[in-house]
C-alpha cells in the first residue's frame, strides 16, 4: 500500500522531478566551482524534491498556468538545502541521507559559506518573482527557522521540554518552509485570499505531520532504510513527541532510568532497545503516529473546496505519504 | 583636518544616526534573548553605521521624502553585521572594534545562526520596501558577498595573489554592499536610471577607496586605534594591494624573503616592522593610497550631476574620510 502511494506519486510528478532536477543544477552552474561542489554533494543526494513538488501543485491547483512554477520552485529546494548544511555543522552531524555529510568532506567554514550562497541564491529566485508578498513569506521562513535552530540549540538536553515547546520547535523546523512552499505557489497563481491561506493550511499540516513522522522513524527505522542509524535524536539530545509523551506517562523508575538514558553522554545499542520498549509501553509512538494522523486528516480538509484534479489527488497522496514513508 | 572631517560628519548626521540606532535596536526587540545579546554584541559595539548613513543620503539627494529612509537603511547594517559574524567564525578572528569577537563568547553554532536570523532580518525589511528592484539589489549583495568570501578563503596563502584577483576580492567583500546601498536609496527615491547608475558607481567607487584604505592601515595604524593588532592580514595569509604591487616590484632577494614572512606560520612583531619597510621601499604603500584616491575622485565625479546641498555635501565628505580616516 505504502509502496504504491510512493510508486504513484512518482510515475504522477516524473516530468516535473525531470524539470525540477534540471533547474536546479541550471541555476548552480555559473557559479564557483568550489560552491556547486559543495552545494552539488548535498543537493543531489537522493532529496525528494517534496518542497518544489508542493510549491508547484498549489500554484496549479489555483490555476496558474504562467510557466515559472518549475523554475521558482526550486527557491524551497535551496533554502532547504542552506538549512540543512547550517545545520549539519551545527549539531556536528556525520551523516544524512546515507552520505557523509558536507562538513566532513569540506572545512567548516567553506560549508558555512556554501549555505550563505544557497540563501542568497533562493532570495535571488525570489526576487524574480516579482512578487512582494512572496518574498515577505521567503522571508519569514528564513526569520523562523533560524530563530527555530538556535532556540532548539538552546534547549538542547532540556529534560523536561513540554508538548508545547516541541510542537513550537517542528513547527519553525519543518512546518514553516511546506507552508510557505505551498502558500507561495497559491500567491503565484493569484488566488483569492482564502485559497492562499487554505493551502498555506495544508502546507503547515503536512509539514507537522511529516516531522512528527520523522521523529518517529528515529524509533522505528533501520541504519539502511534511515541512511544513518537510528537514535540519532536521543544521542544528540533532541527530544521529540515519542519521548515527551512517554516521560509524562512512565512510572517513578521508569521516568528515572529514561533520563538517565537521555542525559548519559555514552550511548549503549541495547538500552536503547529497551529505551524503545519504554516509548512503546507508555503510548508515546502510538500517540504521535496519532498526532501526525490528525495533521494529515487536517490537511487534506484543507483542500476541501478545491476542484478535482491530478493537482489535488497528487497533494492529499503527499499528506497521506508523509506518514507512510519509511525513509 | 581629518579630524575635522569627521567631526562635521558626526554633527552632520546626528541626528539621522540616533534614528538609526533606535531602528537597529527597535527590529531585535522582539526577538529571542539569545539571538539579541548575539547580535547586539557586534551591532552595538562602535560600527560607524556608514552604509545607513549612505544609504539615507543617497535617497535624500534623488529626492526622496517619504520618511521610510531610516527604517530601510538598517537592512544595510545588519546584512553587514551578518556577514562580519560569519567572517569571524569562518576566519577565527578574535578581536574586531577592540572587542572580543562574538564566537570566542558564544559557542560558533549560536553565532553562524545568529548570521542567518540577521540575514532574515534585512531581507523581511527588504520585503517591506515592496519593490522588487530593491529586493534583487539586496540578493545580489548577498549572493556576490557569499561567493566573493570563498573565492578569497580558497586563495588565502596564495603568493602570486594578482592585482586583478585582489580587486575582485574587495569588490564583492566590501564595494558591493556600498553600491547596493548607495543604488537602493536612489530607487527608493523613484529616481531615474541614469541617477540610480550615478550612485550605484558612487557608492562603489567610495566602497573600493574604503576597504583599500582598510588594507593600508593594516600596515599604517596602531594596535589602540585598529582595536586589533596591526599585521593582522599578513597573519592570516590575506595578500593585499601593498603587498601585492610591493612583491612585483621588489628585488628577487627581497621578494624570497617577503614571501617567507608571509608563509612562516610564526609571526615576529620585529620582522613585521621590517616587512612594512620593504612596502614602503617598494611603494605598494604610495601605489594603494593612490589607487585609494582615484576611487575617491571618481567618487565625487559620479555626484556631479547631482544638486548642491546638505547629502550631496555629506556624500562627498564620506568618499574624502574613506581614506582619510585612521580607524
Amino acid at each position: 500500500m505504502t509502496k504504491d502511494l510512493k510508486k504513484r506519486i512518482i510515475e504522477m510528478t516524473a516530468d516535473d522531478l525531470e524539470k525540477v532536477e534540471a533547474a536546479l543544477v541550471h541555476h548552480l552552474n555559473p557559479n564557483l566551482e568550489l560552491v556547486r561542489e559543495i552545494a552539488s554533494h548535498l543537493l543531489f543526494s537522493g532529496g525528494k524534491r517534496l518542497r518544489p513538488l508542493l510549491m508547484i501543485h498549489s500554484a496549479r491547483l489555483c490555476g496558474y498556468s504562467g510557466g515559472s512554477e518549475i523554475e521558482f520552485s526550486t527557491i524551497f529546494e535551496y533554502l532547504h538545502a542552506a538549512t540543512l548544511l547550517h545545520d549539519d555543522v551545527v549539531d556536528k552531524a556525520d551523516t544524512r541521507r546515507g552520505k557523509k555529510t558536507a562538513h566532513t568532506q569540506w572545512p567548516a567554514p567553506k560549508v558555512i559559506l556554501t549555505g550563505d550562497f544557497l540563501l542568497a541564491l533562493s532570495l535571488d529566485l525570489a526576487s524574480r518573482t516579482q512578487q512582494p508578498k512572496i518574498i515577505s513569506v521567503i522571508a519569514g521562513i528564513t526569520r523562523d527557522m533560524s530563530q527555530g535552530e538556535i532556540n532548539q540549540l538552546g534547549k538542547k538536553g532540556k529534560i523536561d521540554l513540554s508538548e508545547t515547546e516541541y510542537l513550537d520547535i517542528i513547527e519553525k523546523k519543518t512546518a514553516v518552509l511546506i507552508r510557505g512552499a505551498c502558500q507561495s505557489g497559491a500567491i503565484l497563481a493569484n488566488t483569492s485570499k482564502e485559497r492562499q491561506e487554505a493551502l498555506r493550511q495544508y502546507g503547515f499540516h503536512t509539514g507537522m505531520a511529516f516531522q512528527m513522522a520523522d521523529d518517529l522513524l528515529d524509533y522505528s527505522g533501520t541504519k539502511e532504510a534511515l541512511g544513518k542509524a537510528p537514535g540519532a535524536d536521543i544521542r544528540e539530545g533532541k527530544l521529540t513527541l515519542p519521548v515527551i509523551h512517554s516521560l509524562c506517562h512512565a512510572s517513578p523508575e521508569d521516568r528515572t532510568w529514561m533520563e538517565k538514558i537521555i542525559t548519559d553522554t555514552e550511548f549503549i545499542p541495547e538500552q536503547f532497545d529497551m529505551f524503545r520498549d519504554k516509548l512503546v509501553r507508555y503510548k508515546g509512538i502510538d500517540y504521535t503516529r496519532k498526532c501526525a494522523q490528525d495533521h494529515v486528516k487536517k490537511a487534506t480538509r484543507c483542500l476541501d473546496g478545491f476542484e478535482e484534479g491530478p493537482s489535488k489527488e497528487l497533494l492529499c497522496m503527499i499528506a497521506e505519504y508523509s506518514i507512510e514513508r519509511k525513509v
